[in-house]
Order: C-alpha cells, then sequence, then structure tokens
C-alpha cells in the first residue's frame, strides 16, 4: 500500500509507558511496511506512527506534529509597520590586517584586535570561541581584509572574509498557545518574514498553570517540554531559511521549500518575549515557585542567553536576548508591549488590554505605569469551545445576527464573500475561531438572543436555530447548518461556551476596572487592544461585550500583535533592550485577586452591560454595531 | 565461549571507509555473540571488537583504548610540593536570603544579588544561565539559606543549599604524547589525585606535524582529533572522581572504582596547559597555519571557555582557563613551566630546558626572557626507539654498563632490586623509557661502545653483547637478554635508536647554545630540566651525553613537571593569570631554525662531547657516572 506520509503522528506517554519504547507503539498496532518510506529509524524510535495505518488498541496520548494538521494557520501574527531607530545589537566592522611575516608573526587574533582599535577605536573585545573557529580561514581567504561581527561592542561573534556583509535577526514571540517570529534583516530593518505556528507545549496544558502542573508531575517534564518548544522554534527557523516553507532539520535536505535562501549562519541574533512561565520554561529554570504564591519568578531583569546554550540552530555564536519579566505572570511580553505602545514617553493615560491565553493588562503614563494579569483561559483563542478552532482556513472570523429574524450571516477566513451572498456548500465552513468568538456573544445579545446574565432568553426559544442538545442536553444556538461545513454537522455556540466567553471577558473588564480604582481613575485617554487577534477584533462589539469599561470608540484602537513588535524594538534597537530593564524595575504589578472586592466585582462582570445613559458610548457602539457587516 | 572483554579495541578508518561501518568492521571478521556482553550497541556502531576474537583480513587501523592496554602508566608526572598562594578563581559566600512574600515578590536572583551586595560587597555579577536552573530549589532546600559560588567575582556559576562547601578544581596538562591531570581541592589547595594517559591522538601521528598534516588531508580531521582529546579528559574526569579506578563514562555506572566519591557537579574549575598545537586542536582552531612559515597561531592570549563548550564533563557552569601561547611553536604548557620556575622574578640566568615530545626552552632573567622550541621528536619519550615504551612497570629506567667487561646491569620499573642482584627471570623486562633511554646512551659512551660520533666502536665489536641483527643488518647491543624479559627476546638498542637519541639531544643542546649566543651569556646560573620524567633525569648522564652546554653539577636541578605546576599554580592562585598573559606578551620567542648557523651547530651537536679541559664540569660529570648505579 502507497501513503501519502502527511498524517505523521507520536505517540506520547500513557500508563503503558514503563513497557518501553517497542511496547508503547505496539499500544498503535504493529509496525507496518508502508509507515517506512515516511519514517525513519530515528523518528521511529521516537515514536512516531502514521495516523492512516497506526490502529488504536488502548488508551493513547497522540501528538500530531505540525506539519501534520489540516490547514495551514493563518498568520495573524503579521508585522506592523511601527517606527523604530536602526542600532542593532549586532554591528559589522571591515578590517585590513597585516600579514604575518616571521619578523612577525604575532597571532591571527591579536592582530585583528588591534586592527579593530585602529580602524574603529573599539577595545576590550571578547571573542567567541565558537567565531575564533573560522578565523584563520576568514582571514587567509579574504586576503587579510575581513568583516567582524560584533555583538554590543563587546563580543565578536562572527569573522567573515571580503567587505560584503549580510547578517540578519530573529524577533520571537512565545505565547502560550501560538508562537510568531520575525525575519529581519539587521542592515535595513526591514521584515522578510513572519512565521507562526501553535506552541507544541499545548499538549501538555492549555494554559501556564496546567503546564506547571505538568512539570510538578513528572520529573522529565520540565526538560521535554523546553525541548518541544525549542524544536518548535527550530522548525520556524528552518521555515524562515528557506522562504516560510520548509520544514526539514538538516542543510542536506532543505525540504519542499527548496535549498535554503539565506543560511543558518547569518542569523546573528536572537530576541524572545514570552510570559514568565514560557520563559521559565524554555530557560528551564524550575517554574514551581509561579504556581502558587507569592507566585515568585526565578529572575526579573533581562538574560543574554547562548544560542548553543539553548539548542537553537542559528549561528552557534549567536546570543539570545530575553525580555526581563515583570512579576509571576506578567512576563517579558508585556515589556514588549509597554516599549512598543510607549505609554511610559506620553502624557495621556493608557489602557492596554494584550488577550492572549492570559490577558495583560497596562494602565498609566511616563508618571506612574501598573500592570496585572487576568486568567482569560483560552477561549478567546478558540480552545475549550464547542467547535472552537485557530485562525486557519474555513474558520468564522466574523458574525451578523439579525435582531428580528435571528438569522446568521458570518464569513471564514479564506473567503472573501459572506454567507448571505454564497451558495450554502460554498461555505466549507470548520469551525469559529478568536475573532468570530468575541463577536458572536455580543452579536447574539444585541439581537435579544442571551440576555444580560448570558442565558438563552425567552425570545430565543422561538427561534429555529435555537435548540436543546438531545444527547448533552445543553442548549445551543446553530451558527452554520451542516450543508454549509465542511464537517458535515451543525457548528453551534453552546450554552457552556458562552460561559467561557463570559468568564474571559468578565476577567479582562474586571481588571481593567480595579486598575483604573488603584490609580482613582474614572475614564483613560486610550484604550488599546493587543494580541494574537489584536487587528481582527472589532471595538464596537468588545465594547458592547463589555470586554473593557466604557470609552468613546475614537480612542480605541486595535495594535495588534504589540508583545511581537516590542521583540522586533529590543533586536532592532539595542538602546531599548535597557529601557526595557528599566520599564521592568520601575512598573508595578498588582496582584488582582488580593485586591479587595475582586470576586464580587468578578462575578459582576460577567454580566453583560445594560444600556443606559452611563454608558453613552455604550448606546453608541451599540447603535453602530446592530446587525451590521463589519468591513 | 565466556570472554572476559579487557581487549577492547576500536577499528579505525582505512582505504575501505567509504563502503561504511558495517563493511569496515567485517574487515575484522564478523561479530562473534561473545563480543556482546562487553560491546554495547553504541560501541559496536563506533566499530569496536574485542582483539582475541576479531580476525584482521585486511589492512587495518586499530586503535587500542587506554583501558585495554597492557600494563597501569606509573604516574611520571606526580605533583611537586610547591608553594602556591591560595587564592582560586572560584569563591564560595554564603547568604542569608529574606524569603518572598505577596508584597514583596521579587524574583529569587534579584534577592540574592541583592544578598551578595549587601553581605559581601559583591556587585555587577552575571549568573551562569545553567547555574540558575539550580536556583530555586537550591533557596528553598536550604531554607533561603545559600551557598554562592562565585568565578573570578564576576560571574555565579552555582548555588547550593546550606552552609558546607566543596569544590575541586583541575589542572591539566596535555602533552603531545601524555596527558596529565591534577585534581585539586579548591578550599586547601591540596591535590588529591594525579592521573595520566596517553594522548589518544598519538594514532594520528607522534608529532604535532604529523597531526596538523593529517588535520590538513581530512575534512573531519581536526574534530575527530579534538573529540579524542576531549574523551580522554573525560576518562581521567571519571577516573578522578571515582579515585583514580573507573573508567566508565556515565553516572549510573560508575565502574570498577565503585561509586563516584566526588561528583561531577562538584568540579568547579579547570585549568588547561599544553603546546599551541594540542590548544588549537582542542579547542578546534585550525592547526594549518602553525605548519609552515610564519607559523602563526590563532590567539595568544588566555582564553576563558565554557566546560560545556568543549564537551568536558564536569560543572556545566565551570570555566576552562587555557593558558596563552607565547608563539606557534612555544605554547601554554611552557608559560605554565615559567609561572612554575619562575625566572622572570629572579637575578639570577636561568636555562630551563622541558623535555617533552617538542623540546621547549626558556633562557634569561627578571630583565629578559627569551623562549624556544627544537623538534626532539618523541624517542626521549620512548617512541620510534625499537623497544622503547611508555614508563610501565617492566621498562628499563635505569642503566648502568661496565667499561671493562661491557656488562650492563638495570633496572625496571616496578621492582626495586637491579639486574645484578636478580634472578634473570625475576626481571619481567619489557622494553626501556624514558629515563633508561636517557641514561643508555651516555652509559655507551662512557663504557667506550659507542664513539663521539655515536657510531659502534671497535672495542664494542668484542663484546658478547654487540651483533648486526641478521634480518635488517643493522647493529645493535644486547641491554637485556630473552631469559630476563616477558617478551622472550633479546630487547637491544639498535644504531638507528642511536642516531634517534643523538638527533633529539642535540635539538637540545643547539637550542640552549643558540640562545645563550643571542644574550652572550657563556654561562648560566641554574639549569632546570623539566618534563614528563624531569624527576628522572640523570643530571650527570644527561651532562656527558651533551643535552646541554656544560654547567657545575650543583646548578643542575630536575623540577619535573613543570608545566603541570603550572596549570595548578593557576588553578589555585587567580592572580597568576594576569600574570601568564604579562608574561605571554614579555617574553621573546625565537625561530631556531632561522639562527645563522643553525643547520651547522644541529650537525656538530649530534656528537657526544669530548672530555677535555673545556668542559671541566663534564670532566667531573663522566668520572662520577661511570658505571656507577644512580640511587
Amino acid at each position: 500500500m502507497q501513503v501519502c506520509g502527511k498524517c505523521k503522528i507520536r505517540i506520547e506517554e500513557g500508563e503503558f509507558e514503563k513497557f518501553g519504547i517497542e511496547s508503547r507503539a505496539s499500544h498503535a498496532g504493529a509496525w507496518q511496511d508502508s509507515e517506512s518510506a515516511s519514517i525513519g529509524a530515528e523518528e521511529r524510535l521516537a515514536g512516531y506512527r502514521l495516523g492512516c495505518v497506526a490502529t488504536v488498541r488502548s488508551e493513547l496520548l497522540v501528538f500530531v506534529p505540525e506539519a501534520s494538521r489540516a490547514g495551514k494557520q493563518v498568520v495573524s501574527k503579521a508585522a506592523r509597520q511601527i517606527q523604530i531607530d536602526l542600532d542593532p545589537a549586532i554591528k559589522h566592522y571591515v578590517i585590513d590586517v597585516k600579514e604575518p611575516t616571521l619578523e612577525d608573526s604575532t597571532a591571527d587574533l591579536e592582530r585583528v584586535l588591534e586592527a579593530l582599535e585602529k580602524q574603529h577605536g573599539l577595545s576590550a573585545l571578547l571573542c567567541d570561541i565558537f567565531a575564533l573557529r573560522s578565523l584563520p580561514r576568514a582571514l587567509r581567504a579574504g586576503d587579510w581584509q575581513i568583516i567582524v561581527s560584533i555583538w554590543m561592542d563587546r563580543e565578536i561573534i562572527r569573522f567573515r572574509p571580503g567587505r560584503q556583509f549580510t547578517g540578519y535577526g530573529l524577533a520571537i514571540d512565545i505565547g502560550t498557545t501560538t508562537l510568531a517570529a520575525y525575519l529581519c534583516d539587521l542592515n535595513t530593518g526591514k521584515v522578510l518574514d513572519t512565521l507562526s505556528m501553535m506552541n507544541p507545549q499545548v499538549r501538555y496544558g492549555e494554559d501556564v498553570v496546567s503546564r506547571i502542573t505538568y512539570h510538578m508531575g513528572n520529573p522529565e517534564g520540565l526538560a521535554r517540554m523546553s525541548a518541544d518548544l525549542v524544536d518548535a522554534l527550530n522548525q520556524m527557523i528552518e521555515q524562515a531559511l528557506c522562504g516560510g516553507e520548509g520544514l526539514s532539520s538538516g542543510d542536506e535536505n532543505p525540504g519542499p521549500g527548496g535549498p535554503a535562501r539565506i543560511s543558518r549562519e547569518d542569523i546573528l541574533d536572537v530576541t524572545i518575549g514570552c510570559n514568565t512561565a514560557m520563559h521559565h520554561i524554555l530557560l528551564q529554570l524550575d517554574p514551581e515557585p509561579l504556581g502558587s504564591i507569592p507566585f515568585t519568578p526565578v529572575v526579573h531583569h533581562s538574560l543574554d542567553v547562548k544560542a548553543r546554550d539553548l539548542g537553537l540552530r542559528v549561528n552557534a555564536s549567536a546570543n539570545v536576548f530575553f525580555l526581563p519579566n515583570t512579576a509571576g505572570y506578567v512576563g517579558g511580553d508585556n515589556i514588549g508591549v509597554i516599549l512598543a505602545e510607549a505609554p511610559h514617553l506620553r502624557d495621556g493615560i493608557q489602557l492596554i488590554i494584550d488577550i492572549g491565553t492570559n490577558g495583560e493588562l497596562v494602565l498609566g503614563n511616563r508618571n506612574q505605569l501598573i500592570c496585572a494579569s487576568c486568567a482569560t483561559g483560552p477561549a478567546l483563542e478558540g480552545a475549550q469551545i464547542e467547535f472552537g478552532m485557530r485562525a486557519a482556513p474555513g474558520a468564522i472570523e466574523r458574525v451578523a445576527i439579525d435582531p428580528n429574524t435571528h438569522e446568521v450571516d458570518y464569513k471564514v477566513i479564506g473567503r472573501d464573500a459572506w454567507r448571505s451572498y454564497s451558495a450554502p456548500e460554498a461555505m466549507q465552513t470548520r469551525g469559529i475561531c478568536g475573532s468570530g468568538i468575541l463577536d458572536v456573544l455580543a452579536q447574539l445579545f444585541l439581537a435579544g438572543i442571551v440576555g444580560k446574565n448570558g442565558a438563552f432568553t425567552a425570545d430565543a426559544r422561538r427561534s429555529a436555530r435555537f435548540r436543546k442538545n438531545p444527547q448533552t442536553g445543553i442548549k445551543e444556538f446553530v451558527l452554520a447548518w451542516a450543508n454549509e461545513t465542511i464537517i458535515a454537522k451543525d457548528i453551534v455556540i453552546t450554552q457552556k461556551d458562552i460561559r467561557q466567553i463570559q468568564l474571559a471577558k468578565a476577567s479582562i473588564y474586571t481588571g481593567c476596572k480595579l486598575m483604573m480604582r488603584r490609580l482613582n481613575l474614572s475614564t483613560v485617554d486610550r484604550v488599546k487592544i493587543a494580541g494574537a487577534f489584536g487587528t481582527h477584533v472589532d471595538r464596537g462589539l468588545a465594547l458592547v461585550m463589555g470586554m473593557f469599561p466604557d470609552a468613546p470608540l475614537e480612542t480605541v484602537t486595535c495594535v495588534g500583535n504589540a508583545a511581537g513588535d516590542g521583540c522586533r524594538i529590543v533586536l532592532l534597537d539595542r538602546k531599548k533592550r535597557l529601557e526595557a530593564d528599566r520599564i521592568c524595575r520601575s512598573v508595578t504589578y498588582i496582584e488582582l485577586t488580593l485586591e479587595p472586592d475582586f470576586q464580587h466585582q468578578l462575578i459582576e462582570a460577567t454580566q453583560l452591560p445594560h444600556m443606559t445613559d452611563a454608558f453613552p458610548h455604550l448606546r453608541e457602539a451599540s447603535e453602530r454595531c446592530r446587525f451590521k457587516k463589519i468591513e
């Protein structure tokens, strides 16, 4: 039997783990000859099988690698155009070196150091040992003229013959659920490519607490989670090298994207921003103390770690810069958001809401900045929602509901025409993703299908799309009929889903409100919504849903992946690395759950807001949003 | 068939290499079941076989690992008692850290840094990422009291709970032919153990030039030679951990020495001294330019390299300090000799002769120091001598020849009684090692068996011990009859051997003379003989042989492994690390082969010296040495 090999999966541990690999694999049936063409000896040992021929014989934990997942994720973490002063940590210097003679046979490195001092005024330089290995050849191949790449005017990390220099950097934003990487040209500052994929750690738990728990229960858990993340980052690096298509892991085998267009050796700098738990797990710093009071991180300040010590397959001498951690639940990604939105440099009060698996909030201006974290859960990213999915073709990304007929119109990723302008079978709908989830609750509310408490109304019960699920008994509302889908099932939003969304938005709203109370503010000058789908959020619907306190719509902006922007900023402007540590020291972290009244406020905030005069901007937003399709 | 597994060997490459491992192994016959008990799957892939069952089917290059060699080498690189100021690079600090609370949940590292500043006045510290991994657990296990180990008051490399601290260091002297390592207690400065073994690179060539040639002819040669040396160093580290007996490579399997007596994690510092070629090969720095004019090294100054970047299996955060290189053929081992003998701090003129595979010479005092290298070849270490062997039980280490009877008396390593006081069969002689080789030429000369030109005299021809080898036609002199040996063969010294020894001593003598000419000196205040067998050299016989210019015997001392002492000095006294770089910058390297008259001088020096009044001290030495057994 010939098979295509696209459904490679890896069998993870289970209760049978103690019987070893052979036994583990046999829980998915005997090895088939047809698997050998796609799965090499090494992968076979690692537990890889083909999903189409392996048979499940007992309970299994299976990992589906990125390459085997249906539908390539839509890059929702695209790089914004932001103003960055180009002053990278890596600088290149061309030098002419005097050739040694018998009379003066001073060593290569001492000659180079002398030339760097005389020709460029650089002194007290260190040289990475891996870089030093290429010096003798570079000098002789370049006829004693070479380019020296120096990190932070402190450490030589590369020697190359000649005069022409290229150098790239990667800014990586590690989210609990998704990863994004920006490949930048260090000479121009231009973003050459944007890569994104799922965080492979999701199989150890959707949120950071479950990953910390996994670590606590498994002696090898931390190393394993770290290694999985490093593997994923290396996959993104391969994609970057091959122009976004390659997925292979060796230079010899550049994968479907064809030969590598840039060399691994040319990636000279990496910056990483992530929440504190991801930071600790990636660096294999014990995250256990993050999981319990007083949520103490291992380290606040920024770190420089050799790429080779992390296992990142870029230039071995490259240093990886980690943005500093503010607190146990507010990490370097939040510092990145602050660097990108710069509330600390402005007079106006900004409220920045970074929506991810955890919500991170920043409030203040140049005089004072406070930050907090709220446990939104992964609902807003499509997880733990009955038909939730990530932003991939076929995912519902926009929803509009007619308040009179309760008819649903929607748009899916990968198709320009809305449902009402399409033949049903043309929609090929698969599920609902983050931005669709944000829309749907506001639209259900505006259409009168759910009430202020989030429960289906009496009105809803008259709708043809409302029903009680015969199996589960849970009430649900049909968004897409089976004939519009590729899964041949009605796509619904359930009462349980609505509760998840309510909890997520309530935690954000409560956080905003308690922070404003801390600073004695009743209004703010700007509200900024950041995050993976930050650019896709409908500001009006978010206000209607009650995700943040009432504000004039024109002061609300969506800023996209501001954390990723912050990673790019420190990649391209070394001065911002010091600024990042200064921000980290000056911003005050508020532990929301310890604020008086927190529980009460949270429960209050699960309600959908009233349309009263107390919320003038909300009323205006409601009017604008009512069954209006958003462009 | 049951086999003991003690004759493990590794089949190296040959012309059949291109056919792969399977084919390679088959040149030593089919795999035998009996081999599986001693050779695991990994070793089997690496080409290991048992010498007793594998059969040679075609030309093979075979590596005999240290553990498989007959006779444990006698540690001739034993540590001397030298005065060292105890001020190691690693210092330990006990601190009390404030436990975090919800009101103050500052990160672990920031707490530690604050305590180090307040309690010990240390600031601007870095922390190695591998060390940081152990911080959270150490703090909590130690109830917020920990010991911090800091390198050069600059970088934290270890956190441990509690108050009791231990820490060890390794000073490693890497010779072209032999390796020596001193395990030192960093708290007391005491040498706990001395380890030595052969440099595994000898299979790529006896001297540094042939290893450079191997690198030039093999794309993987440099990496392979480096890896072999790292493997050997790791074996010595295992021995150090297990008290000198363990040879296994994993913590799980501590080997015949029983469980490790000290932990790998407790080895916190390593210093290495070696010649420039060994330095470059170990660090994988291209040694090719060392092989041709103008013999330029890659780097002079000392280097600090992470142990993990070298692959040394000590504490992963440990730094390895490499002594600086003076020139292409005078390396860090020579700087070590200077540190140990301190000519740069004294008024008297010292001539230091470090005998190894290369001879390294230092001449001068506090006003001026010059150094040079002479290609002695490995003869003085027992290599390229017909019955040459390393210093192991059964090796002739002392020789005395009666000028009247031409009878030979000798002593072997491992037996106190000389031949003349023993039954022949009690000697169990195997060969002749370095110190025996140094003795034998002078004794042959003093007994009139060889003449001033090194040829056997007419007198010799009358000796029962003289003969022409029936196979090779080469003249030889019997040192030990077959019945005194364990190899059932007469042990002889051949005319060819004598030429090798003459060349070796001539190159040393010429070097000394040309250097003295450079400094306009006719005499020196002290002659010091250093090297692997430095403590075993008979000063009088060395003078008779003409190894160095005439000098009063009481000014000649043997200083043993001074290079290794230098490695210990920088291990235990960090101030000496700076001094090493200062010495390296101030000592002048002389390229002997470019000195006017070099060739002529060298040929002259192959002669054995005349007994004229021009050599008063030599005459005295000769009288003292004539058929006198040395204690």
